[in-house]
């Protein structure tokens, strides 16, 4: 296997096409062809799916996973050398919505003094996260799912937990002498995987789903609960202040779900991801539970 | 055309599989094909593009919009027939992150009081939105592009004002005699798409581009700002106080950027469309601006 060749690959793959990837690497197309035709040659199988944009096939997200740890070591050894040293390396880490603007803005902080590196945070759900860090396109994602994809080393990081609240109006307007009318009262999802909600109601015995409103954002959702649209299972990170003045309030004590997150990073010696993964490690014990309802099971949670 | 075959190809299409929109239909796996079949013979072509999850082909997309329009007519003359009162039909809309959580949240408060629908928010940028009204998956979408959809109507609702900003040490660290040195000073980007920062530094007559950090998060956005990782364009309805108290300081008052954002909607005379669109008509009044340096093209903002 050649380095050449593999920068090739990811260039086509960072970039979409051949013709795009030749501009990047400053060769010609027939040149970056020609590369990934070795490539291909070498390990006996097709690497790139041509379409807009080319994606990897299952033998190139192998290659491809290979190339971006190479990128990493390269530029890490570049600049222990001295070479290049006021150019920075990306690097590109995967973190739930919920998670990022809670208990892990601590780590913006920290990165906010880095520099010899850039962040380019991927906002996706636990099973995209397992894909990115598969074909190599995240060097490290916050997960809430404790396997360790293949060739990654996994920690945990803490629980967040959630707990089920709403606007006053609308738990007024549903609340009897028995209580909440949990079948009845219109629900906030953040989208179609976000389970939390219907465990609440499954605990409840309720098997009714109520009038739903899907509102994928963290901020959105929060914004969507303080309107009274629905009620809704929300970080008690990101509640603030609108349980103390009254803007919402919280349905039930007991309610509350813990979800398992955890930290899962490429097994490679790195200086920079070992240090983005002491800035993790330290945000996440500062503001997650240490324990939880949830012991290590993979919990269907928020993205 | 057959309204039982239109509504299993939406079925097909929401549920994945055949076999769940069997389940969604409760008929068997083979009628839903039957279905399928009749409909491509009727058109005289594919119109599921099988797969996990199946696709509706160029074809099928047409007449999935179709499905859907007939979706929201039948659930509209049920609830005036006095059918169904108590069911809700769900009214799904696009809208970008920055929108969502800034001057459309009155429209959540409004959404609150409507008893007959539920919300389903789709936030995406502003191509993928017009791929989503064009193939029905959304009634109505806030877009950047002031191009109607093929079928839609598109209104202007106002221009929304990107400032830049940064946190006070990182302005510090990158100001000089000269001003700020903005080729050198670390930025943010919302996304690859997101070409806010790159109009203020071509217009300073920058050319390089400085250290780059993405965060496809509005929340995530200003807490990074916050944080001083970078600075950054923010709409002016998401800034609250931190101009005030100090948190982040405006770089240039001249360097602003206006995007102006429509109002999509299917050509439909449907009561519930009517009414959101009256409720995002009357935010957008409230809150965006009615000028703009942008005067109609299509701005390449923030998705």
């Amino acid at each position: 296997m050649n380095f050449e060749h593999l920068r090739a690959l990811a260039a086509i793959i960072d970039e979409g096409t051949f013709e795009a990837a030749a501009d990047l690497l400053k060769i010609s197309p027939s040149a970056v062809s020609q590369r990934i035709k070795a490539l291909e040659n070498s390990v006996g199988r097709t690497v790139v799916r041509r379409g807009v944009p080319c994606a990897p096939t299952e033998a190139g997200a192998v290659l491809l996973r290979m190339a971006r740890q190479v990128q990493v070591l390269e530029a890490e050894t570049r600049h222990a050398l001295g070479n290049g040293v006021s150019s920075r390396t990306v690097t590109p880490v995967a973190v739930n919505a919920d998670s990022l603007i809670t208990w892990f803005v601590p780590v913006l902080h920290e990165a906010a003094g880095w520099t010899d590196t850039t962040l380019d945070l991927h906002v996706e759900d636990q099973d995209h996260s397992s894909r990115l860090l598969r074909q190599g396109d995240v060097i490290a994602a916050v997960t809430a799912d404790p396997a360790p994809v293949n060739g990654c080393r996994v920690e945990r990081l803490g629980f967040m937990r959630y707990v089920p609240v709403a606007a006053p109006a609308l738990h007024r307007r549903f609340t009897n002498g028995a209580g909440v009318d949990w079948a009845g009262m219109p629900m906030l999802e953040f989208n179609a995987k976000d389970d939390l909600q219907r465990q609440v109601l499954r605990s409840r015995g309720v098997d009714r789903t109520p009038p739903t409103h899907t509102i994928p954002s963290s901020e959105g959702f929060l914004a969507a609960l303080r309107a009274g649209l629905g009620w809704g299972m929300i970080p008690e990170l990101q509640l603030d202040t609108d349980l103390a003045d009254g803007t919402l309030i919280l349905l039930e004590e007991q309610a509350h779900r813990d979800v398992a997150l955890h930290w899962q990073t490429w097994s490679l010696e790195s200086e920079r991801l070992n240090r983005i993964t002491a800035a993790v490690r330290a945000a996440g014990r500062r503001q997650l539970r240490t324990t939880g309802q949830d012991r290590g099971k993979a919990a269907p949670g928020r993205p």
